[in-house]
């Protein structure tokens, strides 16, 4: 029995590009119908995903987060990787507009046959920013891609929903000292397994030594959060070509200890467990959404609680009074 | 007719400290049984709230933002204003920490009695992390506090969520330059209605004055979201106490222009629905949860996703037919 999702599905696996970029349109559509359609074609590859090393990447803004990921992807293309770099940008939900959106970045990995680059999508973050960007990495696994960086900026919730998805970790920082050490203390050391100090050349170069001291001594306070594992603190220059290869080696080092102990098994069955209580509620929203009594009555509470004669509160609860679930 | 509800409303509306510390208890409970006297409460507060100057407060971390809310803090109280000091902290719901949850933090503020500083709950971002917040505020404003100061951290979900609850948005950045204004330039500013550079003292004034000059020109090119309002960028020193009036005089301007030009009204009523709808979400994920047919295959379900035999999306599919709502 051969379906549109069944065909596209071989097409992904095949590695053809173009079935790639229409399995990738359809799973990040937010048009109802096509959702039945993209659910069909994630279990139909779901099979052949989870064999990539899943990486996220993150770093305040100005950082040289793109310099040094165009950096690694072709380092790892030229090791004869096939290598993924998908982004994550909370601000895009809002601006509309995206990290990698702009074409002119990474322009040297983007021409790479065994490299493939995709924008934030922008729009709605029904069901967290990271939502359509697990399944687009799925997909991108399905299509033979055994590296997935997973771009993230900033410090919350972003970082929260990418570690959810990844591996490894990885956390670069600026060789500005102070500041920065204040970020990496609270909270977003939890999620680094592998802290990368980027610009360590030229005129900076000293600070970075500092800085990654200063980290070094700053992680050796705290725990690491997987058993066995010291979180290094590397010196990395996109610029000169320094730290990258290194910070590479750091990062496997770290999944193959994860393997070695049975978390990496543990931490994936974890994840996906989080993943299916998000899509849950995501659908159950769109569902209560499309409700013809919840349809008939929507205008008017929206219009009492902009107009301040409702609370927010109660005309919530009557939209979910009236909302009645049945199975289709 | 009496109410626990009721009663707990009344004290709270007289200004009883105590009062005001139960409700915000209960408001922020995660217990099913407390949910229902919350929205009681928070239905018979609602006519009492709206009538504060809601301020928002961000910056990256090691930005001053405690010391700077402070002296702001303090300054208001001196002025005659009674101030809430809330905070949205999106690595508390991982972490368990809380920013503001340092007891030595803002002391003297603390002692204040006109002033409350309330600490970000920890636990679940169901919801969104800002879900407990928005209610909480509304129980201070209903206890006659007519400043509220929302503080939050990082770049992304929770500036935009604090900003859905907000009139004014502060941004604080340091001296530091280069990397800050990248960040400026992405996302943050379209939320920031007012800039000010910290630490704009001793060695580090010339700095400042230089990373002011870079701000103005960042934004020059850059369109305010409100008509009518251009950002200022303004030079604090929370050390010496210089900038922390003038910040505040730019908030005040800029909600009157706001209130003026009739956005306020139009920007709170939108505000309003937004939270409707997140109310919905939270509450329907909360019922699922509660549901029996779903109680009796979630264990197996999940099991099967955790060891890699289903995929998400189907487990959440399946989970999702199985609840049946009904009104209660």
């Amino acid at each position: 029995v051969s379906s549109p999702a069944a065909e596209l599905a071989a097409g992904v696996e095949s590695g053809d590009r173009r079935a790639l970029a229409r399995a990738i349109t359809l799973v990040e559509s937010t048009r109802h119908d096509h959702r039945r359609d993209a659910v069909a074609l994630l279990d139909a590859l779901f099979p052949r995903t989870g064999k990539a090393l899943r990486v996220g990447i993150s770093g305040a803004p100005g950082v040289g987060k793109s310099t040094f990921i165009e950096a690694l992807g072709l380092h790892l293309v030229r090791a004869g990787h096939r290598v993924a770099v998908l982004a994550v940008d909370p601000s895009s939900a809002r601006s509309g507009g995206s990290i990698l959106g702009d074409k002119t970045r990474m322009e040297e990995l983007a021409r790479e046959p065994d490299a493939f680059i995709r924008p934030s999508p922008s729009g709605g973050t029904l069901g967290g920013v990271a939502r359509r960007t697990r399944e687009v990495m799925l997909v991108c696994e399905a299509s033979g891609f055994d590296v997935v960086l997973v771009e993230t900026v900033g410090v919350g919730q972003s970082e929260t929903e990418v570690d959810d998805m990844v591996d490894v970790f990885v956390l670069l920082v600026s060789p500005g000292g102070g500041d920065e050490l204040q970020g990496i203390k609270r909270g977003v050391t939890e999620l680094a397994d592998v802290v990368a100090v980027t610009k360590a050349d030229g005129e900076l170069a000293g600070h970075a030594q500092q800085a990654a001291a200063d980290y070094r001594h700053a992680l050796h306070l705290l725990r690491s959060r997987h058993k066995g594992w010291t979180v290094p603190v590397l010196l990395a220059s996109a610029l000169k070509g320094d730290g990258v290869e290194a910070t590479w080696d750091a990062v496997t080092s770290c999944r193959s200890n994860l393997e070695a102990s049975g978390e990496l098994a543990a931490m994936r069955g974890d994840q996906a467990v989080r993943w299916m209580w998000a899509e849950v509620t995501a659908s159950l929203v769109e569902r209560l959404d499309g409700d013809a009594s919840v349809a008939a009555r929507r205008e008017a509470l929206q219009h009492q609680v902009q107009t301040g004669q409702l609370s927010p509160s109660a005309a919530a609860n009557e939209l979910v009074q009236l909302f009645a679930l049945k199975a289709d």
